[in-house]
């Protein structure tokens, strides 16, 4: 045996603390953007890499196929169409960069935009990895609390204004305008707007998360923001995570070419997947228009599971929306329950949350709220997993008030 | 139209100028770690990309299928046979770690380790990313210089001594032990085990990159830095790109859990993309051991062209060496030759190159040298792109003297 190095004196500043083993997914698993197993188009996904590798597949050998760094083209030529269709935006295959998930997109845009000390703005309950990147760069995250459209725009204005009369410019609001994470509000056009208008009035520049707007349970939705602004100062960003499939890691950046081709100097890691890209490509230009709303349909059913088991378990302890398509809920429990600590006794008894704080700047307003994501797990074991959860609640925290009808399992 | 947004007051300090659009690869392609495209086993990966799709598909459902964040599991497994086989490491699977590629390795581990004004010693020729990687955190790069062996120990330890006098402990020493990049050099045993000792005296980490480690003509190599010190004080990288395919971006970390656990925790991005890694795992678990000698063989081939063509377009004016393996030749052109310039009037003519001092922390003695790849262009195209790189030298230089020989394409 060679005697330990210590290495421990030679780490950077800030270093996180380490990572813990991971030893599987808890039984009912609530969290993350995990997807419906059983909705996976597994033989469509196989003629897909069988039909783009036997057609292209030599290029693997080049850096970014014969495609340049933007990635692969035919992705790119099949976004135009789609982003076109569904989201009014009206781009070139140029103004756009495939990143490698929209965690990338945040990165690559953060780095681009921020200093540290700097400032943003961001809807007051939001994803908790956009909040906690935001952080790690020392930037401050000032957040704008939220109502059954999003972003409440007077509070905007008057977070604008009073930063205006510090001599800050922050450097974007960040918003999830289609489908909010976690409320799942979507923003109707005339907000949409007024957005634009006070962003440009106060030479701020938005950055739009698209990641969860493919999954509307109507199929219809407001323009994005970076249509309704021609593209000129919005950011837009967008994924494939939860429309095909989470574990392919391919999302995209679009942006003007201006602003693009800054992004893109910052993206060092010589590409994304291109075996990711080519069976994505192969994939959407044929499939993605049937396979999306087959998706919508049981994800729907699957929240309205979830919401009959929370009233079932629950009772009024829980209160809740019924978000018009996503694949999360965002919940209120009493006022006495702590849901940082919730989850840990949670965990324990195999069912994992998100508690409210790290999905929200407001840790006081977030304290007894949570997030439920329900597209991975099947009916039987979202209403086994919400019993397994008031369970817990009510031995440490008293309600909900009623036992348990359900049998466990 | 929408009038444009100025978002150049909101650039953070220090970022890189705009990327260029890219216009395609140019005829003669010496850049990059681009490979043989006819090498590129197409029917074999299409088979394995239908077995691990239709066994395990579904599991693309959920981030990081069914192996955790460490990297889908199949494939850690794999790796740990070929690295006990090939490079005497001797690890577990969950002392590795899959990456997006080694160039996310570099990042991960400069993460880890590098703060503004920090000291790293690295190969005075190296790939000449790993110098921008290290320049853009802000941390220097002081060169020790290679001979036949690669790194030169007693300057090593030259450096060591005149760091230690001044308080400084440099985060880690970066080499390319086994087919250096760019001059081809293999470390033998012997200074290895100096190398190791060395470090260890001086409390300094190794960071061991064997991208190129696969492709060694004979096939046979010492063992790897890190299975000679018990995987103590190393760490050590990898990748697919050079052996399989590069557009794949599937690369990798070996370190001991104390440390790869501290890495894991800076890997924000989700995982890395799932469907390379599932049929990297299906191919190479069947193919690896029968692809990488006949690439080898092919490479071997390919590099006695470049050899043959440069002997016979330079003369005496090109100086070089025959390595062992790889995909690049390191050159000497005479003292008067800048090659930054001729890389900018070659690349008009279609000859796109390394110059020198890219890739080199010795900008004045890395200037009349270049790096040329050679995995990528077919034998023919070497041999037309090396006469064009004469015709454009001699024009721009004076040398070589003689004139060209060959017929232009």
């Amino acid at each position: 045996m060679t005697a330990p190095f210590d290495y421990a004196p030679l780490l950077a500043a800030g270093t996180p603390p380490p990572a813990v083993k991971w030893n599987g997914f808890p039984k009912y698993n609530f969290i993350g953007g995990h997807n419906d197993a059983k909705h996976l188009p597994v033989d469509a996904l196989i003629a897909a890499a069988t039909a783009v590798l036997k057609r292209e597949g030599a290029t693997l050998a080049t850096y970014g196929l014969n495609s340049g760094p933007l990635g692969y083209r035919p992705l790119r030529d099949f976004l135009t169409g789609k982003l076109k269709g569904h989201a009014g935006i009206d781009c070139a295959p140029d103004e756009i960069l495939i990143t490698s998930g929209s965690s990338q997109g945040l990165d690559l845009i953060n780095a681009l935009l921020l200093n540290k000390g700097d400032t943003v703005l961001i809807e007051q309950e939001t994803y908790g990895s956009a909040l906690t990147r935001i952080a790690k760069l020392g930037a401050t995250a000032i957040g704008v609390p939220l109502d059954e459209e999003g972003l409440r725009l007077d509070v905007v204005k008057e977070k604008l204004e009073e930063l205006k009369g510090k001599g800050v410019v922050p450097k974007y609001i960040y918003t999830i305008p289609t489908v909010q994470n976690p409320t799942g509000a979507i923003m109707g056009e005339a907000r949409r707007a007024e957005l634009i208008k006070i962003a440009r009035d106060y030479g701020v520049m938005i950055f739009e998360d698209e990641c969860y707007s493919d999954l509307v349970w109507s199929g219809k939705r407001p323009p994005s923001l970076y249509a309704m602004a021609g593209g000129e100062g919005v950011i837009h960003i967008g994924s494939f995570s939860k429309s095909i499939a989470p574990a392919l890691r391919v999302g995209y950046i679009v942006a003007k070419w201006g602003i693009l081709s800054r992004i893109l100097a910052l993206k060092t890691d010589a590409g994304s997947g291109a075996l990711e890209q080519m069976v994505l490509a192969e994939f959407c230009t044929k499939h993605f228009h049937d396979h999306v709303p087959k998706l919508s349909k049981t994800l729907a059913g699957k929240l309205q599971t979830l919401r009959e088991a929370l009233a079932e378990q629950f009772g009024t302890a829980a209160e809740f929306g019924d978000p018009p398509g996503g694949i999360y809920l965002w919940i209120k429990l009493p006022d006495n329950v702590d849901t940082v600590k919730l989850a840990q006794a949670a965990l324990a008894a195999g069912v994992s949350l998100n508690p409210g704080p790290e999905w929200s700047t407001n840790k006081e307003y977030a304290r007894c709220r949570l997030r439920l994501c329900f597209a991975n797990p099947d009916p039987e074991t979202i209403k086994q997993g919400v019993a397994v959860l008031a369970d817990v609640c009510r031995r440490e925290f008293g309600v909900p008030l009623r036992s348990s009808n359900l049998e466990k399992a």
